[in-house]
């Protein structure tokens, strides 16, 4: 899981510097058994805690687990809780973890037309400008 | 420098996990050249972004480079700067990294009567007592 989504991991850490502020990468859960997000990033003001995704299927599914760890870390980190999900060279679209939906499964997933619905583009989630939807 | 800390850091990352709240290990400057402390952790309102050092020497020196870095990372994602020191079996020491010594060369250091004088033990870092110095 840490491979595969570590060079897309690696633009958004790029962009996060350059647009918004100062942006860790995990050394992630080889090493530990702690939940940990793929990125934190931080403006100063608000903490950004994300789970990098990206895929050539139609619909992505996320194990309960790893979005209920990142909500748990979250909460008590006091960041948002955000999946980065790249649909194939459809560019990067950001959902809060808690609003996902939750498959019949147990397991929460995102179609690309979902996430076209609930989703930001990277400008609206650093906040340069205000989303469209509601 | 990733390696030789990388022992005592994971040892650090766990007393944060348990005692203060959640925290992340970060992959380094192997993959980047952002610079990077090499813990994050947050209790929910204070952030700390703690780089990690253990010796076998009197002194410990740290290139300004470092320090500065850690400062200027610090001060944009509004986490207080600090560095983790150990030297040879003596514990955990905490001292922020603006109290560090410059010396003559340009760089910063700190030895283990410096320590023990200006550093803080793991709980007064973590607030569950009130440091008596000063």
């Amino acid at each position: 899981m840490k491979k595969k989504g570590s060079r897309s991991e690696r633009e958004l850490f790029h962009l996060l510097w350059e647009h918004y502020g100062p942006c860790v990468r995990s050394a992630g859960s080889g090493s530990t058994t702690k939940p940990s997000p793929d990125l934190i990033a931080s403006n100063g003001s608000r903490v950004l805690a994300i789970e990098c995704k990206s895929t050539k299927a139609k619909k992505l599914y996320f194990p309960p687990k790893e979005i209920n760890e990142l909500i748990l870390f979250s909460n008590s980190f006091n960041a948002e809780a955000w999946l980065a999900v790249r649909f194939d060279n459809k560019g990067w679209y950001f959902i809060l973890a808690e609003n996902l939906t939750k498959t019949k499964g147990e397991s929460f997933s995102i179609s690309y037309p979902e996430l076209l619905e609930k989703g930001l583009i990277f400008e609206e989630l650093i906040g340069k400008y205000k989303q469209n939807k509601i």
